[in-house]
Formats: C-alpha cells, sequence, structure tokens
C-alpha cells in the first residue's frame, strides 16, 4: 500500500493528473493512507503561492475565479484551483455546477480544478485542504487558488490560510457578509465589489472604507470594482494579487505568514491527534470506572482527571 | 496554603458563609489554589439538586429568580442562587444591580447568593461556576439555582450542566433567542413565558409549542406563564420543578444526566491541561526548530506533529 502511494505521487510529480486526483481524495478521506502520504510531503522553498478567494454565496466568486484564470493563463505558467465547499456532502455534489461553468480552463493543460468536500469528520476539510495544497506544492505546481463557499469559520480557516486573501462583496453587501464582518476585515488582503454594475456600489465603497479607515495605511486593504460576468476588473485584479505578493515578499512578511501557517497547521494537527485520543479513553472501561467514582462521591474530579490523564501518556508511550 | 484552603473549607461546610464566599473568589480565579481546593471536593450522593435558569438579557430572569426564591423559602430549608454573566469582567460588575434587587432575600439565613464573572481565560467561567457547584453540594448546600444572562454557547454550557433546566421567554421573543432556538430547544426541561400580561402571548405559546410538538411527548417541555413583577405564577414554577426532578429521578434520568455531567465536566478538564501544556510547548525553542524545518522543507509536518507530541507525553511524565 505504501509502495503504491510512493508511485501514485511520483506519477503526480511528473505530471500525471488523474494520479494528482487520487492523491486528494486519498487526503480528502482522512484515513491511515492520508497520514502515510502526510508523511511523504515536504514544503519546496518559496515553491509555491496560494490565493484564497473567499465571500458569501451569489457573491459571483466561480465567475470571478474563472474570470481571473484567463489573465493568469495569458501569460505561461500553471495553475491549480481548489473549490472548498463546508456544506457540500460529497466531492461530486453542489460544485459540479461550478465546475461545469469554468469547462473552457478546465481542459488547458496549465489547469488542475478541484473541488473538496466534507467527509463528515469536524475540521477535517480544513486540514485536507491544506494537505491538499502541500500535494499540489509539492507536485510543482506554482499557484494555487482555493475558492470557499461561504463566509463561515471554516471557510475563514481556509482563507487565513492563504498567502494573498481575497474577500469578494457585492453592492449591498448581504446578511450573512454583515454578521462576519469583523472576520472579514482580518483576513482580507484584497476587497473586490463584484456586480460593481449593480445598484448600492457607492455606499458600500463608502461602508468599506469607513470600516478599513481604522486600519493602519501599511496594512489597509485596496478595495477592487470587478463585473466578473463581463471580464471586467480581472485583469486589475491580478495584477492587485501580484503587487501584494512582491509587497509582502520584500518586507518580509510572506516569510512571517508561511511561519504563522506552519505553526497553526502543526497545532491543529497536534489538536486533533490529543481529542481522539482523549475520546478513545472515554469508550473504554477505565474512564467508566472513573466517572462512576466521581460521581459516587468516592473519587474528586480533579485526581480523576489526572490519572486519566496519566493513563493517556502511558497509552501514548506504549506502556499499556 | 494547603492548611488555609482546608480550614477555610471546614468552616465554609460548619456554615460561614464569609468561607464559602472567599473559596468561590479562589475558585473564580482559576490559579493552582483552585487546583488544590478542587481536589478536596467531593460529590455527596444524592446531596444536592441544582436548577439553572438561562434566556435573553431583558427577560426579566432576575425578577423571576427573585419570586422563586420566595416559594422555595416558603418551606423549611437552604438555598444557594449563583449568577453568572460571561460578559461581566469582575464580579462586582454588572449584576451588582440583581443582587440589590434581590436583597429581601439576601438577607435571610438561608440563602446564599453570589455572582459569578469571567476573569478572562477561555472557558474558564463554565468550569469556575461548575466548581462552585461541588463547593455548595459539599458543604451541604441541598438546592442550588444557577442563573446565567444571555443565552450564547458558555450560557447553555452552564445550563446543560444543571438537573433541570428552565428557559425563560417573552411575548414576542426576541431576535437572540430565534437565533439559538435550537441549542434552547434541546436543553429546556420548563419553558416559562414570563411577561405573560405583553401584547404577543398567543402567538408566542403556538410558536413554542408548534416547536415542541416535534420532540416525542415524555421529553416535551412544560410551558408555563408568569408575571414575575407580581409574583404571578412563581408558584406553579416551582411546582413543576419539583415536578421534574420527582419525575427524573423515579425514571433513572437523573443518574444517567449526573454520569453525562461528570463525563463532560472530565472529559473538559482533561481538554483544558492538554490544550495548556501543548500552548506551552508551543512557546519553547522544540516547537520553534520544526515550524522553522517544516517551512524549510527538512521535515514533513506530520513527523514534526508525532516528534511534538512525543516531547508534551515526555515532559508530562517527568522524563525530560
Amino acid at each position: 500500500m505504501h509502495e503504491q502511494l510512493k508511485q501514485q505521487l511520483e506519477h503526480a510529480q511528473a505530471g500525471d493528473r488523474g494520479a494528482l486526483a487520487r492523491l486528494i481524495s486519498v487526503l480528502e478521506s482522512g484515513g491511515s493512507d492520508a497520514a502515510i502520504l502526510e508523511r511523504c510531503l515536504r514544503a519546496r522553498h518559496g515553491g509555491g503561492y496560494t490565493v484564497g478567494i473567499t465571500g458569501a454565496p451569489g457573491a459571483g466568486k466561480s465567475t470571478l475565479v474563472s474570470a481571473l484564470l484567463g489573465e493568469v493563463l495569458a501569460e505561461p505558467g500553471r495553475v491549480a484551483l481548489l473549490a472548498v465547499d463546508p456544506s457540500s456532502p460529497l466531492s461530486r455534489g453542489a460544485l459540479l455546477g461550478d465546475r461545469v461553468r469554468m469547462q473552457p480552463h478546465a481542459g488547458s493543460p496549465d489547469v488542475f480544478i478541484r473541488s473538496m468536500a466534507s467527509r463528515g469528520h469536524l475540521g477535517g476539510l480544513a486540514m485536507a485542504t491544506r494537505s491538499a495544497r502541500r500535494l499540489l506544492e509539492a507536485c510543482g505546481w506554482p499557484l494555487t487558488l482555493i475558492e470557499t463557499v461561504g463566509v463561515g469559520q471554516v471557510e475563514l480557516d481556509v482563507a487565513s490560510a492563504t498567502d494573498t486573501v481575497v474577500v469578494v462583496l457585492n453592492p449591498g453587501w448581504g446578511d450573512e457578509v454583515q454578521a462576519n464582518k469583523a472576520g472579514l476585515m482580518e483576513v482580507a488582503d484584497i476587497f473586490v465589489i463584484n456586480k460593481a454594475d449593480k445598484a448600492g456600489l457607492d455606499a458600500t465603497r463608502r461602508d468599506l472604507e469607513g470600516a478599513l479607515a481604522s486600519l493602519p495605511p501599511e496594512r489597509r486593504p485596496q478595495v477592487l470594482e470587478t463585473i466578473a460576468t463581463e471580464g471586467k476588473g480581472a485583469a486589475a485584479l491580478w495584477q492587485a494579487i501580484r503587487d501584494h505578493r512582491a509587497a509582502i515578499t520584500a518586507s518580509g512578511e510572506l516569510e512571517q505568514r508561511r511561519l504563522a501557517q506552519v505553526r497553526s497547521e502543526l497545532k491543529g494537527m497536534m489538536d486533533a491527534l490529543l481529542a481522539n485520543q482523549v475520546q478513545r479513553l472515554f469508550e473504554g472501561q477505565d474512564a467508566h470506572a472513573r466517572v462512576l467514582a466521581v460521581s459516587e462521591g468516592s473519587l474528586d474530579i480533579a485526581t480523576a482527571s489526572d490519572q486519566m490523564l496519566d493513563l493517556l501518556y502511558d497509552q501514548a508511550a506504549g506502556r499499556v
């Protein structure tokens, strides 16, 4: 099994897109094969750049991403797109429509498009997306766009793990965006007001710039306007992304962001493993006996907690 | 220090309310003294009963609780009240008004009233409130009311750790209540529509009973009406609480609830301790070196996570 994964990885690294797609499915499933594969993925220093594109459903992100892909592909190079949908239970669900809409680019040998959906384990989607990003980097894809559907916590987690974060709004905003305003302000590097031909553009720009005024000038995101259905503004967005990349590379902020990303990802992995171990411990007799003892008053809960942690450490160290 | 805590506990158990208040402050502060005190607290089997009272701010909970205390004190016995306010940064803050309003009962030797406020550590308030509840039980207080301000996650966590949960609404509901409807439905044993003389009573009762109709009859909460400012309905509420207690005691559900409470509290304690240890580990050089190595591509993140967990276990076992 291990050998087979290694072979697939070699094929994916040699440019086999079928192998790449299969390996992403492995990461998505989150099983023991995913854990083995993870151990084969190392960062390539400076080897890949990731752009997150997030915003409320209906903001026109997919159309905007499609227009953006057109701009990216006007120059030589390859680009991967991960479309992340926490609300879709399976890979082939809600995003199929978006993928069809993308088909002009999906046919290009320089584009790899893949939707990522939840397989039901909490936090699993954000982790799988980060792993897929590492896989793409390890396979030499120089640029990855990560499009998230919605502005909930999972989407913000995913977006905040990218190098440049684009937040897409519409004239008039939306309830969902208003509710997550603080979170969006915190992660956005570039704001795009898409559907800029719709009523309410000026008010939205005023609202947005008012909210951004509290940030120091060097951290204040650019605000762009696009009409994605007509391709208007896509070139300016691609330029803004390249400008942001150049600026954070020169200032050293990119390096700090990458360290912060690794740090948070490493912590997330440890937290998930520890939570699993605690969960397993609570399914056993040792936990049940202690819960009973505390409930009956023959043991205090702090001592019970200490004893359970000792059990956890012993199990982890293979001494039980 | 240990000796002093033990003495205070003995005094509190002998009925010294000053000592009891000081020990609750110790638990609230969450330091090493709190950990020591925790180890002295054991459940008394069947020795205490806890009623949670929750609902949106302005629902009239404090007035209702005051009326309820009047009913409780009409019979012989003692009662403690913990008023929990996650939004208040200090004990003597927002709830002072409520405590003043309670003064008729606060003067009684059979009543102990205390507000609990956050000292800034996440989840700390819910844990401190549970510890205070155990302290009250260990000191022989047979009944504890826990009033929470608001219907957010912390409040629901606190409420769900009590034996009978009363949710207070008003005619017309409120936005905050609507947003947390599912959570409230899940924890409520008794619904109270307070301010029942206000417009919209019938519509609220219809909405509520419509939402509750999906529950099996034996799990469907009673819906009561009160006008707390006039004391109307308080006697019926106290009777409903006693009926609920009798029913879950007879059916064995109380025992199951207590086990589930201990289980979730024990898990919460372990999670908090592990999170602290991970946090400490990330403040050290070992973590920093690995984050750099992953970032530079000389180490994969899954192996880094394994190594960090081994360090954590070694530190915990005192081998480093």
